[in-house]
């Protein structure tokens, strides 16, 4: 499917849909500047144009009716965004116009661009590789400084030089493997045993490094979700609007009901965390209520962060605290002391001491919560991490067929078994950059995309 | 107000914002290339580039980190929208990017753009007229393809040229006039009363039948307001779902209790009419009910046409008809007769006949309510017509004026007040396409713009 149609002359418009100043529709392919001089009426022709250029005219319908001015620039195969020849074509921004003008060109050999097709023609056109493709999409859709840092070092390909240098030390192993099977008969001896199973354990410590970083490259590019616990009147409420207007920079707001779970998000320090004020955790006899607890434990466990919080008045809960360990992992859990404006009457356990009303404590939580998410990352703004479960997958299975190929090297096992091992890796690796891949994966990928892109 | 910022450089983004696949940020004034080039890292520098290209490379902040790959194009002055020099820089279609890119420009001597002040900058460059530079926000918020062509109309400047050429003729009558005021001393006639009365009446001829496009030219561009009246169960509700259906072209759906008058817009044959289906129009002692009734006798008095419908069970409804009469002006009304599936029964005034349930009838409506809309028209798709109230004002202040230069003729008055009218009313006229017109006016205008246009 992805390659049937590759020839075809596709349009779309890629400005969000919607009444702005501009609209602008693109279209790539072999007919680009073909059709575009058969709606648009200018000073000179398109394909006599040069590239990069910019040329203001009218766009007339069948009837030469004019349909707006607009502005057409050009980019010749293979400097476009697709590599293949490209017009964008600046409307008013009424979507009324832009829907109308794409309407036209598909009456001229031009059919409608699918999701992410423009994308996926300038990665099938070795403009940008796969992982360069998929950071397009998180670049659009990053809502924070921090998912964007993430996703534009993606598309600068600080992630692709990271496994194509991988990929060359497996190549390299592989080859001195590949090299002793080709001269079998001989009895030729190209690398050591011990010199093998060195570069291989190589690549299994850089893979290993870059795996650690998924967990902390996923929160970087979907956000952290965090779950605000407690009694009730602790005041997770009254946290939960203090961290919203203390962080100002509220990123949407999802209406719940008292029996819901209530989701805010917010960016701190451009991190997106995502806060979830469950309603209780504890059993109930109350229908309702059991409802709101089986939803609560649930936000307990898919979160990334607990903030498990207590306050001067009531204590520190030992039950709830109990039920919270079981149901996700200590080192995720924060201790919050609420209400330390009314003074610290109780013995309690550690936990930050804050007071939702003043805003006192509120600064060493924010930091709290940085240092979960920053933790073991050895984060760096030029580091390669893994932020996409594709990725994360595809070096999974190469650290497998790693695994496999030291243990048939320790085991004496055939070279031929090495070998396939070997070349497995070197695919599953090759598949995050899109080298070797398969028609389903590219859908898989694109289909995501918004149109237009 | 208006002026005072003319020489500073400004910036908006100007595509909708919203995640697509492309945002755009236009920069115009003396500024912008310098501007642009503080951010922007390409092969050249554009205050270096020739007009009308487009160049590849990355905006940085102000420690070198790359916001984004945009496109950067360049426009020199005259030639560009303003008739400024101009910059459009095109980013990844996130809204975050676009508004990052933007304030690094505002901290380079460059300011936001106000609501319709690249407009405004063409029409102050003298690059359109007061009449075009309306019709630009026409063109962006036109719902149909009526409207839609009504604005561009407006935009090529067929109402310009047409309010010029009554300019030309009423500065030709009043040129006579003047003339014989500078030689008053010497006595000399250079046009006779007959003659300038001629002229003035053939000024004012054109002036009523630009007039009388009003009401027409109005529905056209705001849409046309039809309400739906009858006693309860002739199949209001019924007729207005099949219209729904039919027009196969919603354009929105306000939805509104049993109480309120619920309100939906469909476009039919490109133009835009708003149905209104009210609950009733008579007295009634319930309080709630009360209410409806005085919300569906606005809705009466407010629409271009009321749909008046019975149906073959229940009969003619004398009660309402009349209660109609009195809110409304009679050739708005259009009878409809409902449930003709039925049978027809009754003896029954004339009416159109349908059926809301098998949909027979329903061409019959759609025709009718288009005549309502094109009657006394005499539109054709090239003529000028008046759609803005602005104008309509414009116009009938300059109608006044002449009509008081003929009473002061026919009066014999002195020369000296027949000038004035006639001066007074080519001011009017020239206030629509902005030859004098005053700082209100003009912010008037340019504030209902959206920001980037």
């Amino acid at each position: 499917m992805i390659n049937r149609h590759r020839e075809d002359t596709i349009a779309a418009i890629i400005t969000p849909l919607g009444v702005g100043a501009v609209s602008v529709i693109r279209v790539s392919g072999a007919g680009s500047f073909q059709a575009t001089d058969s709606i648009f009426v200018g000073k000179g022709k398109i394909a006599n144009s040069k590239s990069h250029t910019v040329h203001y005219g009218k766009i007339v319908d069948e009837k030469e009716n004019k349909i707006d001015d607009v502005l057409v620039s050009l980019f010749r195969s293979p400097h476009s965004y697709t590599g293949e020849d490209c017009v964008e074509i600046s409307t008013h921004g009424n979507p009324f116009i832009a829907k109308k003008i794409l309407q036209l060109l598909l009456q001229k050999e031009v059919r409608q661009a699918e999701p992410g097709e423009f994308t996926k023609r300038a990665f099938l056109n070795n403009k940008i590789d796969l992982i360069q493709a998929e950071a397009v999409a998180d670049v659009i859709n990053s809502r924070t400084e921090a998912s964007l840092l993430g996703a534009r070092n993606q598309l600068d390909g600080l992630l692709s030089q990271k496994i194509e240098g991988l990929r060359s030390m497996l190549i390299n192993a592989s080859s001195f493997v590949e090299l002793e099977l080709d001269f079998a008969e001989e009895n030729l001896v190209f690398i050591g045993y011990e010199e093998l199973q060195q570069k291989i354990d190589r690549i299994l410590t850089e893979i290993n490094d870059l795996l650690s970083t998924y967990s902390f490259g996923r929160v970087i590019r979907d956000g952290v979700n965090v779950a605000l616990v407690g009694k009730p009147n602790v005041g997770k409420s009254s946290l939960l609007n203090y961290i919203l207007k203390e962080s100002r920079a509220i990123v949407s707001h999802i209406p719940g009901t008292t029996r819901d779970v209530i989701r805010e998000e917010v960016s701190i320090d451009g991190v997106l965390f995502r806060l979830y004020d469950t309603a209780g955790i504890r059993n109930s006899e109350n229908e309702i209520e059991r409802e709101g607890v089986t939803r609560s434990r649930e936000a307990v466990k898919n979160a990334d962060i607990v903030l498990f919080i207590n306050d001067v008045e009531q204590g520190f809960s030992n039950e709830i605290y109990s039920e919270l360990k079981n149901l996700t992992n200590s080192d995720r859990i924060i201790l919050i002391l609420n209400k330390i404006d009314k003074g610290l009457k109780n013995n309690l356990k550690e936990g930050i001491p804050i007071s939702a009303k003043t805003g006192q404590g509120i600064d060493a939580l924010f930091k709290a919560l940085k240092q979960k998410v920053f933790i073991n990352s050895n984060y760096t703004e030029k580091s390669a991490i893994i932020a996409n479960f594709r990725h994360y997958q595809c070096l999974k299975k190469t650290k497998e067929y790693l695994l496999n190929a030291k243990e048939s090297l320790k085991n004496k096992l055939s070279g031929e078994f090495v070998a396939l091992d070997l070349r497995n890796a070197e695919n599953s690796l090759s598949e995050i950059i899109g080298v070797v891949t398969s028609d389903d994966i590219l859908n898989n990928i694109f289909t995501k995309f918004c149109i237009g892109k």
